[in-house]
């Protein structure tokens, strides 16, 4: 599986959380905490919202993120307003960087930790259930591509979150049609370059963790001393697979099936696909 | 599109062909006279049959061949009878690993020079016709990939003329139904461990050059002084995209829409899908 | 040897010149018209001065750039008003991140094209040569990174003309010395982040090629239809290895023996090291 | 720091103990027991001794052990009497295939596991005491790299004891005069082709842990029912940073301050560098 966050706030050199935090992503890529794996170094990626509001840019590598000069280069020199990042833990698809996340189709990027159950067994159902005009546009061969054109087919650019839900319907239907009991395991992140949605959802209700930071101002309020708190502007919130550091009431899970929801009203969230 | 070599004959080091002619292999990779491209520097392959009889292995880059350190102790190291070799130029599909020839299922190995054209266009229907069973082992992205699991839907195993031959008129058939006139480009190479079926075709008639090696003995009668050619056994045969000498006589062109066979009688060709 | 380009001026997007000119320094690692070697496809680099006056970030790949996915994403999304790039024909040196140009000592980057002859034997004397305090910050095994270490010893950051003027001198004494006629072949670009200095220099007299484009206003009341050419400012300069396209007037060869310096008063030149 | 393998005996296949034991070095790689480090990622190298007794073969990579395919079909396909194989965790030198372990002289083989303390701080003065001969056959950054060449200097090639004991008293004896309490730390292997020898010593006494597979006849006399003890010769020795699997008796530690040998009297050892 893998490890993700995402940041939306004021523009900040990405390096802060990817790099320099107690529990950064880097750190995380070689020791997680939380993950269903402790090393994720089979490749990762960096994504980001330029400020002129153009498309997303990538950039991607099958090197351990820890010891990668260029993603150290990358998120020290720029600054972002909204970016993604990514370090992946191979299930079965090769590491090559056309399987590392995110995933990009014209203003959207997507990023996914979890799995499709039995995807050698799904694979072909759910890939011809892609819209063939989508279908070139898969690039590598993971789960994560697939669900990702399976949400796009689905409508995931007018309405993300009927767009996945029914992806993740489709995909649980089709593996229950062969047979499995739980097809999906997935927290994802979507983004349109305004608004961010993160989505903790699993068939079997055991997801895979999700946070969300606390609101900026309030912790600075806690911890007037914390000087690290003050590279963060008021409206910084990070939506990420296990906390950045261990400072108390500083990240918060989000709930089973739930959709966490990131934009310029700051943070809420709302049931997503809730077991009846 | 790309350059490739096979060799089947008295074991030798590979070295001899890939890196020390004088158009070996990987000369051609930095400065190729007769292929499409000049530099096929996109990812390299070398597959070769272990001598106990056991699948063939595989070796991929995606570094440039000129300048790869592994290939050169490879192929130095080991001695084999029958091994392919490749260098890559990408039409479109991603340098990674994946995309890298020669590819392999069970015993067989598979390498190809051209492309079908306008592969994102039939990509889906191509990929659909691939026998179920068979569409988990499409590991990569490439048309190459996909024509040689066409090949083995259509019983390349049973029969390899038969069966690519099929295949090569079901990517015509459905080319045509995407307007293209021309649909298949190709010189291929297919070997079950015994015999090795090199194929020179293409739906225009101008296919790449393919040629394969004289006889070694009359060779090295033509030349009693020539030193390199005493590497050679009597029954060495190379199947190659462009001579690797200048030596007059040492290497002849096979013809368009000719399936040329090394196997243990020696080298023959007949035709391949003639034109009416 | 290597290609390379410099730009100062006017923030822009690098793509404009690493990717999308006619003769982009992207399409000569493919094909290079006037490069001792047509091919540099041995790795690239890419570094650019962040605008907030930090030190330059670099990256840094071994992978030929003509296909490189994040050169285009990188180079397509950031804007920059001072950049280096290069593309790498390795000669001797193996194909690593840490041989890839432009390197960083500091607020100061370095490239070069070209070569110490016989570096082999010359190096133990010219590594020796560096100040052991800068000896740590030798991170490769390339002739271009002594060359700058050497040019830091003998006062490149005081006086750049000086500082790398010495150090030829001394590769051509420790040359002499072991015998080699004509020890140094190059064209080098330095920057601190302001200025730009291109020298032309080669023991030999016949160095490598270097231009530099010629004054944007000028060209642009020559070619008033030319659209592209109105992505550039008043102020933008290119110092290149070759010229980046057809355009008669465009780019304007710097004499030998001579180092070429942009800076806030645009263009200018004069003698560097001229045989007496 | 790293972790290693060195097998001497009858010919197998290397994936038997380098991919297929229970706790095999890629396995390792990814979860050391008893390394200093538990991800081992950053890189590896495969080294063999080919059959005809010509100079050792080397496969080295970046990519971490545990997903490479070239490292499966490689020790898949070949049988070898006398193989080498490391896992790194880097320590300050950059991940590139010049630092991958094993290196090679002539017919000598070398790998390491440890460091040299404060490398930074003493490399020049450990490099420039390189035979100025051997000076340019280093490729890579490593203190390994430079460790074995020291040795060389001192007469590693007429005898290993000996010559890598004077290597490690000279890198004492420099460090000491940095200040520094404990210079070196390493288990090291070392072969000519015909002889193991696997050093254990570090200056403060408290190495990196190093075994000696137990004798097989004796093994497979304990353990009648084990089928994989049956895949090893009579002959079959392994030396290892840990042991490759849990069966009490199969591996028994070495000392410190310890050389252990294995030839064809099969294995014994002495001390190395004992403290007076």
């Amino acid at each position: 599986m893998c490890r993700w966050l995402a940041y939306s706030g004021e523009a900040l050199r990405p390096s802060t959380v990817v790099l320099d935090s107690q529990h950064s992503l880097v750190a995380q890529s070689l020791r997680s905490s939380l993950g269903a794996e402790t090393v994720n170094g089979d490749g990762f990626g960096f994504g980001w919202y330029p400020d002129d509001g153009s498309e997303p840019a990538l950039f991607h590598s099958t090197e351990p993120a820890w010891n990668d000069r260029n993603l150290r280069e990358l998120t020290r020199s720029i600054r972002s307003s909204l970016f993604f990042s990514h370090v992946r833990a191979a299930t079965s698809a090769p590491v090559q960087q056309t399987n590392c996340h995110p995933f990009r189709y014209e203003n959207w990027m997507f990023m996914h930790n979890g799995s499709i159950a039995q995807f050698h067994k799904v694979k072909r159902d759910l890939t011809f259930a892609v819209d063939p005009s989508l279908y070139p546009h898969i690039l590598g061969t993971t789960d994560s591509e697939v669900l990702f054109h399976l949400a796009l087919t689905f409508g995931l650019q007018d309405d993300p979150v009927a767009g996945l839900g029914a992806a993740i319907r489709h995909v649980e239907e089709v593996g229950r049609g062969h047979g499995l009991r739980f097809p999906m395991q997935s927290t994802v992140a979507v983004s349109d370059g305004s608004t961010v949605w993160a989505f903790r959802y699993s068939s079997e209700g055991r997801s895979r963790t999700l946070f969300h930071s606390a609101d900026v101002p309030t912790l600075q309020a806690m911890y007037p001393d914390a000087e690290r708190l003050k590279l963060f502007g008021p409206r910084a919130r990070l939506l990420v697979s296990e906390p950045l550091n261990d400072l108390p009431g500083a990240f918060i899970e989000v709930p089973e099936s739930t959709v966490a929801i990131v934009d310029s009203s700051g943070y809420h969230h709302r049931p997503f696909l809730p077991v009846a």
